[in-house]
């Protein structure tokens, strides 16, 4: 199982190659690290792992935070997510994983892997509260004004990872909106409603914010500016409580209590991120931020995702999904 | 200094004779308590209150939370709520608060009380973090499509609300989206940047969801779809990390630390809600769920506003801004 990192992207680079080192683990797993070649061998000097199953792919340049994805990934072929993305379209690796800009790791692996029949822009989604860690919620930035087949699109791709990752059966769905009664919603809301009824989707209805944190559904659909925006509320949310909490509560034996609660309001740096979806093969986006053990899970994910032939039944269910619109 | 209380609104109508009998602490407050006089007179047996500043006045029936509020408000002329915007159209009162049906008493006091020219709907916006009280978010609720120009009557609206309730100058603008670069934002957000550079407004540019934690500009501005789910995303996650902390945090010592966490991912429960902006009267709403110190707290915000010439303030601050672009 060969998997490609994308060891220039993230804050922290040596995230990048240590969560590699740590993934190493698993017997199974074979790492290709992309990169600038002399800085990598400079870093990974003097590191203990198994050099028969880390090699270095050499990459020029980078895609930076400030850049505009689109356009910085034409400019720059060579540029480490790119060369990532490429090794996933010859077949040379199974995904690949970035922490460098998430709006590049989309536009790489649209442009060179491709995109499901039909999909005008990929998608990505996942659980996003800690303490409902089952409850999916997507799209959480690309698609800022889709359009209701889009949403029912999210709906599909988030029931397929849904029953993979964690067998549900029929994974229950609901629309994101300010009322739970059918009439209320934005104009996308409304003009959805009943698209999603008329689906084979098992549709819950409209659900709400605060629905968000209790798990009522499976799967929460949104437009990506919405979805974003929450993302990243309870991110600042859970940071000034964490800091709140550090400061007041000191006592050590709840140090374990307050880590839970640190870790469940940002899920996206400690337990990696998630795979773009609707792109015909796997590439996962990590926080910027993400230590080597996010980088390590990421890996992980991927192999699992491989073994489960994810691409393949997440296209299956949104063609069945279609069809039934 | 009358103020109107619609008590057969809300969760629990005992909490709304509760609140009005604290607030007669100010010994400039008169109460005009209204809804069914038989219920309220057997609710206010036994009860030690000063009975010059008290009084009934009669109404028919409520709007329940069930209900289509537009149009629940024309069936039902004499329902509590009604009478209440009537005091304040009549002048007979400063202001009326109801924890009732919130979309009945925009509804009310829109039609009774009349809108600032040239608006096309109320909005409502306040704080909705405790931990960053003087940021002030808007709409949240009503307006769930709207125009780049309703933006900028929301921001005026905030701004004229910030510089009443925290006395700062000149206060900061930013629109909520999707990143904090320019060319960030859906459809509407996209549209507005421009006007909102273009205004009189002290316009810092996108905000991210996270600038709402920690207070980073004094009025967020988005749509009331958005802004609604926010709110009750932020209600939901704190009831969840409140019940994980209350279980496995069981020291005494920290219950004033636990209270504060509580208080603040609750505000609206607890410090009652906000005045409708934009109509020709003090209409506040507060929480369905308010306990007897909210609505004690939202007749005082009431005693205040009035003081403060609030309506006029707004109207004002609304025609400058407007006639900057």
């Amino acid at each position: 199982m060969k998997i490609a990192v994308d060891a220039m992207g993230g804050d922290s680079p040596i995230n990048n190659i240590d969560g590699a080192i740590k993934a190493l683990v698993d017997p199974e797993i074979e790492i290709l690290l992309v990169g600038d070649p002399k800085e990598l061998e400079k870093s990974l000097s003097g590191k203990d792992y198994d050099k028969q199953r880390l090699s270095i792919i050499p990459s020029e340049g980078t895609i930076l935070d400030t850049e505009q994805p689109g356009m910085a990934v034409k400019r720059k072929p060579n540029a480490s997510v790119n060369i990532c993305s490429g090794l996933v379209k010859k077949g040379i690796v199974e995904g690949f994983i970035s922490a460098g800009n998430s709006g590049a790791t989309f536009a790489s692996s649209a442009g060179i892997l491709g995109m499901f029949e039909g999909l005008s822009k990929p998608c990505v989604g996942g659980p996003i509260f800690g303490f409902s860690p089952e409850t999916l919620i997507l799209d959480l930035g690309l698609n800022v004004d889709p359009s209701p087949k889009q949403l029912i699109d999210f709906a599909s791709l988030g029931i397929s990872q849904s029953k993979l990752s964690y067998d549900i059966e029929n994974p229950t769905v609901g629309l994101l909106s300010n009322g739970s009664e059918p009439n209320k919603g934005n104009k996308l809301v409304k003009e959805s409603f009943e698209l999603f009824e008329k689906s084979s989707l098992n549709f819950f209805g409209n659900v709400e914010g605060h629905d968000i944190a209790t798990g009522k559904v499976d799967v929460i659909v949104c437009d990506g500016f919405t979805g974003n925006i929450i993302l990243k509320a309870i991110e600042g949310m859970g940071h000034v409580i964490n800091k709140f909490i550090e400061k007041n509560i000191t006592d050590n034996k709840y140090e374990k209590i307050i880590n839970t609660i640190s870790k469940n309001t940002n899920i996206m740096r400690e337990f990696g991120g998630g795979p773009v979806m609707g792109v015909n093969g796997i590439a996962v986006i990590a926080h910027g931020a993400s230590s080597s053990i996010a980088i390590s899970n990421g890996i992980n994910s991927i192999s699992w995702l491989s073994k489960k032939n994810y691409i393949n039944q997440l296209r299956n269910e949104l063609e069945e999904v279609r069809s039934s619109i």
